[in-house]
């Protein structure tokens, strides 16, 4: 009733954005969501920066008044200096997916289409509804987005407002874009000017492989690089930043003004305390940790299911985005065998139609004992 | 460049937007805007809840992860106890600013026309922007929005999706409506089919007169009813939070879950320690210091300008609003006048066109010796 045609237009909760808020049977074992592990969260960390504020009669006053859309202005040099910018580009958001609605509102006209990964993160699609619907997929292959199909597509026709990947680790299909296609999509982009929106994350959470380098993405003032602290520090500060071109700082700040006014200054002035604190060794350890996790899931899938699956050893991220090798299971039936077995996963077909033959799981929030049993226990689906 | 009509239409900041954004001289007494006391804030109640949070393992990671976007469990309950409401109701916003601008985007169609206020709040119809700029002013009586006044012109044919008035304490004409006009509002809303935006962030700062109950408010399924903790636990939280009719709460969720997701966990597990801690203790002592800045400014105009205001004693909220007698008195010339003596307001004209024989003083966050001190310096403005 008297609802706007934006109000109208977004979608239920369906697929991948449903079973994210599903609470299965107690004992079932979650590989669902792209959660940080809770003992990698510096807890510890937090707290003493907590303390240190509220302890500060200037600093605490400060953190309860009204501070910069911009965002910190400590905590914005500390990011423009690991992104090599300058800080004026960097805008602090409230987590990856402002950023992202951001960056939709100001650069995709109502209507447009926006070339999205397939596989994809189920949550842009979603996100994109605020100003659009029509996608146009491009697949991710090992090496990440295929900038050459969709340069293929703009060739035949196809005109975009922007581009969405997800660079490093991608979420699912674990793939990094490789340096020479990041290259090649900043080019593209710049030669038919539509905007490249660069979620990246799981950026920081490398454990193997080489880093293919964001210098390209941050040159480009075609590139808005979104990314976010939820995957170090926590989801629930909902801290993350853009990395803009200079010519998008005013009018993502004028949006950002009427939307939200600023991120809150209490957890900016507790997040800048924790990264000028010991954040790489923070990062590390969480790292190391998804390391372990990776490997025993990886281990355990060979050892319990051995030709099971085809299986990509991850480099970083959360996810393991395995395909099965016989054709003659049902991915549905197994999955319902598999809930029934008490573990549950993302089916592949949440994250585009072509991916049915896939499960995500996401490790990152699980032990080594509750990945080792969930295996187990998808052994006792399969058979 | 490329840029969407939503953030090609956005303003630049002017007037009343452009000045609280301005620094003035060293030295300059600001009566500019309506932010709550340094001493009035709780930093002692927020440390302790926030030291209690950090040593509760499970708090402090359960702060960290994603949590609802309806918001906390024990922070909903208790908003809706006292505002009389289901818990279903309530929706943890990011502040006041993110509460109307939720509130528009789901009912104000793009394009449509908006009643408002005159004198405006000027934040108000500056974030209208992401959704129309189609305002019909209606005037603002001592005892607030005039109902009859819109009555008429709808009377007469005007079509509105939404009419905004702030209930109590009005930034920046001090009225609060009245309870036959609230009755009058709401019954109009109802039998034209449009919504009340009720912005009430001043709500708990009364220190004279009556309350006029909100409860017509909230029993309404027209209205959407707006607060926010900023005026008295701070801004920096930003944390907020709207009353819907039942028929919003999931169109509301849906758009918020695409927007931000859901407010900072960590601030949320703050401020619901500091309200179900000593919370009317700590508001009683900010209104004691607001009510004792309201009577020495309005004393010391009546003592060191007598006559030359027609001056309204405040019931309550942050703002005094006097108008000049003297029609001979240019305020633009005052108010150079008043900056070169070393005090700062603002101008009635940011506020409506018919209203520049008014200076907005926001007291709030001044001590009585500088409210004393500005009252002197104005008096040499008009020597």
């Amino acid at each position: 009733m008297d609802l706007t045609s934006l109000a109208r237009g977004l979608s239920a909760p369906a697929g991948f954005v449903e079973a994210s808020q599903v609470t299965p049977p107690p004992g079932t074992i979650r590989l669902l969501s792209g959660l940080p592990a809770p003992e990698a969260l510096p807890v510890a960390a937090i707290g003493r920066a907590s303390a240190a504020l509220w302890q500060d009669p200037d600093a605490a006053v400060a953190a309860l008044q009204y501070s910069s859309p911009h965002g910190f202005t400590a905590l914005r040099d500390w990011i423009a200096e690991r992104e090599g910018v300058d800080p004026h580009r960097i805008v602090i958001t409230n987590g990856g997916m402002h950023g992202l609605t951001l960056a939709v509102l100001t650069v995709v006209e109502r209507g447009a289409t926006v070339a999205v990964d397939d596989p994809a993160f189920p949550g842009f699609p979603w996100a994109l509804e605020v100003s659009t619907s029509a996608v146009l997929p491009v697949p991710v292959a090992a090496d990440g987005f295929d900038v050459d199909h969709l340069a293929g597509r703009i060739a035949a026709g196809a005109r975009i407002a922007a581009a969405y990947t997800v660079p490093d680790f991608h979420n699912p299909a674990q793939a990094t874009l490789s340096a020479p296609k990041r290259q090649a999509l900043v080019e593209l982009a710049e030669r038919h000017g539509f905007y490249v929106l660069a979620d990246n994350p799981y950026r920081e959470l490398r454990f193997a492989g080489q880093d293919q380098g964001v210098a390209v993405l941050n040159a480009s003032d075609r590139v808005i690089h979104v990314n976010t602290f939820t995957k170090t520090l926590g989801p629930g500060l909902r801290v993350g930043w853009l990395v803009l071109p200079e010519h998008l700082v005013d009018p993502v700040i004028g949006l950002r003004n009427r939307l939200d006014v600023h991120t809150s200054s209490v957890t900016q002035a507790i997040v800048e305390r924790v990264v000028t604190d010991d954040y790489d060794k923070m990062v590390g350890h969480a790292v190391a940790l998804y390391r372990e996790r990776a490997e025993v899931l990886v281990s355990a899938l060979h050892e319990h299911l051995p030709g099971r699956f085809e299986i990509q050893a991850p480099e970083g991220g959360l996810f393991l985005w395995p395909r099965l090798t016989d054709d003659g299971i049902d991915p549905a039936a197994l999955f319902q065998r598999a809930v029934a077995a008490g573990v549950i996963y993302q089916p592949g077909e949440y994250f585009g139609p072509s991916w049915a033959r896939h499960l995500r799981f996401a490790y990152g929030d699980r032990t080594v004992q509750e990945l080792t049993e969930a295996v187990r226990r998808l052994a006792v689906a399969f058979a």
